[in-house]
């Protein structure tokens, strides 16, 4: 078999210039390239990676407990595979990252997971188990302007359903949103997920006479600002249109008055699920593609009762529009109600941290036949910020390794004996490999977080003890967190112990609460 | 705080221009893209998935074992950031995938994971606790022609300390690498870890009077055709030069015999670490550069020592001489040593599942100061592959859900109850949400390699009963694992229980070993 090696091996024509070049820059300090991430880029660590890692772990565990198996797709597509679909992208290859191939095609990175599914189960639908159930997750790319808190890579997770027209495949998706936001650590009652159906929209418009394209987006446009301007903005942009703050006009759908109430009544929520379906009914009833949506939205209200999810977690909300042009029926959005506090400290809401919906076209844009589908994303950078800005998730923050100190050089051999001991243990332990002295050595062992130093000199090699330096409590004490009278008695900050007694030191150590 | 919305939202100027494209290709079957993945990517399903992600899990936790901790930079690097140490690679950009960002400034995906841990120490150098020690994981990738096996994008998972020159930083890496391999599932005996150290080669040369760069990376790329050649081949590379079974000529480094015998010399290794130690001294011994290097692998092999790992998991082998020029000390290769089987069913050796080593100037680029590192990269997707080839690792093969069969459309509610009842006891189960009929639904279920089918109709409705087929069982026979008159009095292929015992009746087949 004929892998690549994954590191690049000695090869011949290449080496000595490279050599050269490296060379130079390593002799020419200021000459080197700047360190810097790219603009939008950012590197993420401990905290932050180990709060991701939670969250995909737990949904996938979600997903797969439904049935669902894991799929990976490359970062590239061929750009005409990836299609148009994102905002303000009218030129090819905008808003997305793409190089042209030595064979002249053009690929780009994904910008979501959705599109390489559908041209992956286009290329394979004939030897598909179906429906295809699949989950995803992995960095997507968007070639945008960067901003602060914009990134330009952030991680999805989604879970797809190909191949079922079924209301019921919506429903299941719906609840493994619900089920997924729970696991990944958002508290009962801080998250909805709210339901929709583009066709209930489209019948709308219909009793509304709202038939050309264009008139519709508009309608569509002015209800997905709801959040934001009220009904009295909707109201406006539903009509001739309105001026904002800034005296900016934004031009408006057209339609006369009883049109425009008739959209704005039908954004109205119930109480329950039922009786927000009884009150669409009498909005839109009567259109035939509103009838459908109707009788959609009832079958996904019976399968989520089904499944035990009530409507304190997922309810209809006909003001739900979701920007993509693809959805073709339900569409999905998750949205957070925790209190979070920006960097100003000023409570906000946080909003979506994801949604999906039906798209029955998107295969069909590869095989010319229309298969259904439907989906649900979850931004995992957005909910992993979102749970971190609410104070959820700082339990799982990164605890550093006990640091064995180097107390004398000679007994490295001794002091590696030690941390083989601990990890044997299953204790995360390292001996430190830096050049400086015990005060710096300690400061480092309370830089990486370490539960413990263990520092074992020659007297403790004679005794044969070790001595146990509890850090956790030194940080507790300078933090505050508890104070040093209370504590001293049962909890010394450091204590000699026979060295066969070591392991069972540390473990009391990280087995206890501050 | 103004995060950018995870799926593209509606937005006002493309829209229209979208949908328009969008509707004209679905309903325009042929005219569409064709469905494919780009040259040299690949998609990869549960199988592969399930056994990366175990590598990925085991291998990172033998890492924060070690103390390290998790990092993980932007796919992307600015050009310049990346450096040029592709082989092949005298153009800029040439063996990455570069795009230019609208400031004009090219950035690069990174084709490892070292190049951007340097980016990253030198960016933060001053505020990390040091040494830093991270690990990482994650695609990289590699603008080059692809071919059979060969692909664009892989995964790899590094540890590397920067900022310790001590040769127990290197010891450490090597014993993590060790300790990996045998978390990965590789079996005792089947992986070797191979050491050597540049200084050694360096030190050889300036004994055999090779001081140009030129000779010098003859000599080296002669060594390390050694297990490709053998050492009649090579002597040819170390002097006049070799004409291959093509007629080919590669002309060689130059040598005299006497300094040719003197290079294969140093290329054997010896029964143990020490063994091998003493015979180095012996070839290059009084070379400074060389002593320096036999030093530092006296303090490597004690290191090991201390940690556990004999002469039967990581040897010191002179032959070994890791492409990447960037290299300054020591040098480690993973070989896996499994016996597997090439698509012809050919016995093959799998060869390199990893390597790293020593390099004091990466970091340097940037900051003109040198700054000490080591670390180690497996070739995940590599190692995958080995571990499948050989055999190993089928047992975390991917199962399916439990599906349960739709036998009445109208008794939907009922059979999501069902499948929620096993998802609330952590069984993965669906119920069949596609429109065919019975046979259908059961062979999808075979295709999913579910365990068992569960079958709900008026019967069994009636009686509160539920049908389990055990769908193990049905492969194993089809299979020929076993036979069926030995199973069929213990475990029937199918069994009715009451709809309270479905639980533990699925539990019991899930438990079964065939």
């Amino acid at each position: 078999m004929d892998l690549p090696s994954d590191k690049p091996s000695l090869s011949e024509p290449a080496a000595t210039a490279k050599r050269a070049g490296m060379t130079d820059a390593a002799k020419s300090p200021g000459s080197g390239p700047e360190a810097r991430t790219p603009r939008g880029f950012i590197d993420r660590r401990a905290r932050d990676l180990v709060a991701e890692r939670a969250i995909l772990g737990a949904v996938s565990a979600v997903y797969e407990r439904y049935g669902f198996e894991p799929l990976d797709t490359p970062a590239f597509e061929y750009a005409d595979a990836l299609g148009k679909f994102l905002p303000d992208a009218d030129r090819p290859n905008e808003g997305v990252f793409a190089v042209q191939d030595d064979d002249e095609q053009w690929m780009a990175l994904r910008y979501d997971l959705t599109a390489p599914l559908a041209r992956f189960a286009a290329q394979n639908w004939e030897t598909l188990a179906k429906p295809f159930r699949r989950y995803a997750y992995g960095p997507v790319w968007r070639n945008e302007k960067p901003g602060p808190g914009r990134y330009r890579e952030f991680v999805q997770c989604d879970a797809d359903t190909v191949g079922s027209a079924r209301p019921e495949a919506d429903a299941e998706i719906i609840a493994m949103a619900v089920e997924g936001l729970q696991a990944a650590g958002v508290p009962a009652g801080s998250a909805i997920l709210k339901i929709n159906n583009r066709k209930l929209l489209n019948g709308l418009m219909a009793s509304a006479g709202v038939t050309e394209d264009g008139q519709k987006l508009a309608v569509l446009r002015a209800v997905d600002k709801l959040d934001r301007l009220g009904p009295d903005g909707v109201r406006l942009l539903l009509g001739e249109g309105r001026k904002d703050e800034s005296g900016a006009f934004t031009k408006g759908a057209g339609l006369n008055a009883g049109a425009a109430e008739r959209v704005l009544a039908f954004t109205a929520a119930g109480a329950g699920r039922a009786e927000t379906l009884s009150r669409l009914a009498n909005v839109i009833g009567g259109s035939a593609e509103g009838d459908e949506g109707l009788a959609e939205l009832e079958a996904i209200d019976r399968a989520l009762a089904s499944l035990g999810v009530g409507a304190d977690r997922a309810v209809f909300d006909p003001s739900v529009v979701r920007g993509l042009e693809y959805y073709t029926g339900a569409v999905f959005e998750a949205e957070l109600l925790l209190d979070t506090l920006d960097d100003k400290g000023q409570p906000i809401r946080f909003g979506s941290v994801g949604g999906g919906g039906r798209y029955d076209d998107l295969v069909a844009r590869f095989t010319g036949e229309r298969v259904p589908a439907t989906g649900f994303s979850f931004g995992v950078s957005r909910l992993a910020a979102a749970l971190r800005a609410a104070g959820k998730g700082e339990a799982a923050a990164a605890r550093g390794p006990v640091v064995v100190i180097v107390f004398d050089q000679a007994r490295m051999a001794d002091y590696f004996a030690v941390a083989g001991e601990l990890r044997a243990a299953g204790i995360a332990a390292e001996v430190y490999l830096g050049q400086s002295g015990m005060r710096a050595q300690m400061k480092y062992a309370d830089r990486r977080l370490s539960p413990a130093a263990v520092i074992i000199g020659e007297d403790e090699f004679a005794a044969g003890a070790a001595t146990v330096k509890d850090l956790d409590l030194g940080r507790a004490l300078s933090q505050g967190v508890t104070d040093n009278a209370a504590w001293r008695a049962e909890r010394p900050g450091q204590v000699v112990v026979p060295r066969a007694e070591l392991v069972a030191a540390i473990r009391k150590i990280l087995d206890s609460q501050l």
